[in-house]
C-alpha cells in the first residue's frame, strides 16, 4: 500500500515498492485540497508504475481547515530559502498524515497489505512534524494496537517505510529517475493554475515548487514541469 | 473535543466533559455509515448538553468497505450472548477509532482544544481493539509526535479522556441519566428502519441494540428507544 499524493516524492516511494517487489496497492487521498489536480497526477503515475489497484477516499479537511491548502488562505509564494526552511509552515494541514496512515492502516486491513510505503522526507521539509521517524513509529505501534489485523498477529503486523526519510530532493530525483519515473506525470505545486486547454501549470513561486525546481537542479536532471 | 456518534455511550461522555468544566466542541463523522439517522441525533444530544459548537467531518469510509457498516454485508442479528462477546465482530470499522481520533487531533490543533473526550467502553465490546486504552495511549503519543500543536509544546499536548473505559452499559447509563442525559435523543441500532414519519425505528435484534436493551434493563431505567 502506497499513500500517493500525485507529486515527486511518494511516486519515488511507489518505484521503491515496487523495486522491492511488492504488488503495490496505491491510495490517493481526496481531501478537499486547494491542488486537486494531483489526484489526475496521483492515477496517471499508479498506472506508469504498475500498481495493480487505485483507490480514492474522500474526506473533506475543509470541515478542519487551519491551513492553507484547505481554508482561504493564501499560499505563500517567493519566501526565502531561511524562510522555508524555518517552523511549521501555513500549508500544514492539521493532523494530515497521521489521519492519512490511519486511513491506509484501514485499507491495509481490507486489501491484506502489510506493507505502508510513503514518501515522507525530513530534510526538505524538516518544519512538519508529521514527517519525522519518530511520529511514523508512534504511528505503527498505535495502528498494531488499534486494528483488527494488529491485534490478531503475533508479530507486530503493520510495516511502515520511509525510504526517502534521510534523502535530498536532488538524491531522491536521481533515486527516481534510475528506477524508471517519468516526473512529468507528477505535480508539487500547491497553487496550480491551468492552461487554456486545462492541463496543470505550476506556479513555481510556492515553497513546494522552489524545492522542486532546486531539486531538479542539484540533480542535474531535467525539470519536466510546465511552469506558469 | 468530543468525538459524538449520536449513541449512548458518547452522549454520556459528552455530560461527563461538561460536568468536568469543559466548553465543548462536538464532533461527529459522517462516514458513509449504514446507520446515517445517528448523525441527527448527534446534533440534538450536542445540543441539549450544551456544546458551544457540533461539527460534521465527511469522510467516505465505503470506499474502505470490509465491514458490516460500510459495505453490503449483512448486519448480523439476534446473535447469541456468546457470540457477542467473542471476538471481533463483523461491525468492526476498519481502523474507525484510529481515523476518527486522527480527524479529531487535528480539529483540536484548529480550535485550541487539547482534551478530547471518547466513549469507547471495555467492557460490552471487548471484540473491538480499538475501544481499549493502551491503544489510546498509543494514539495520544503518535499525535504528539505528529501534530504542530504537540511538537511546539513543552508538555504533552494531547490528552483523550475514556471515562466510560470500565463502566458496564448500566453503569453508563445511570452515571447519563445522573447527568441529564436524554437518551431518548440518542440511536445505537447499527440497521435503523425509519417509521411512516421518517422517524427512525431500531431493530432491536443487532448487537448493539440487544447491549443497549440490556443495560436499560439492568439499570433499571425505563427504555426510551423506539424498537420497529
Amino acid at each position: 500500500m502506497i499513500l500517493l499524493s500525485g507529486g515527486l516524492d511518494s511516486a519515488t516511494a511507489l518505484a521503491v515498492a515496487r523495486r522491492d517487489g511488492h504488488r503495490c496497492v496505491t491510495l490517493a487521498i481526496d481531501y478537499g485540497q486547494r491542488h486537486r489536480v494531483e489526484l489526475a497526477a496521483a492515477a496517471l503515475v499508479s498506472k506508469q508504475l504498475g500498481a495493480v489497484e487505485y483507490r480514492v477516499v474522500p474526506i473533506d479537511l475543509r470541515a478542519v481547515g487551519g491551513s492553507a491548502l484547505t481554508a482561504e488562505i493564501e499560499v505563500p509564494k517567493d519566501r526565502s530559502d531561511a524562510a522555508i526552511s524555518h517552523g511549521v509552515p501555513i500549508t500544514y494541514v492539521p493532523a494530515r498524515n497521521l489521519t492519512f496512515l490511519a486511513i491506509a492502516a484501514g485499507l491495509a486491513e481490507v486489501v491484506h497489505a502489510r506493507d505502508i510505503y510513503v514518501g515522507t522526507n525530513a530534510v526538505d521539509y524538516s518544519g512538519y512534524p508529521d514527517c519525522r521517524r519518530p511520529f511514523i513509529d508512534a504511528f505503527v505501534a498505535a495502528a498494531n494496537l488499534g486494528t483488527k489485523a494488529g491485534s490478531e498477529s503475533q508479530e507486530p503486523w503493520l510495516r511502515v517505510h520511509t525510504p526517502l526519510s534521510e534523502l535530498s530532493k536532488a538524491a531522491i530525483i536521481r533515486l527516481g529517475v534510475s528506477l524508471g519515473v517519468d516526473y512529468a506525470l507528477t505535480t508539487s505545486c500547491y497553487d496550480p493554475m491551468t492552461d487554456a486547454s486545462g492541463k496543470p501549470l505550476a506556479c513555481g513561486r510556492c515553497d513546494s515548487c522552489q524545492i522542486r525546481r532546486r531539486g531538479f537542479e542539484e540533480a542535474g536532471v531535467a525539470d519536466p514541469t510546465r511552469y506558469a
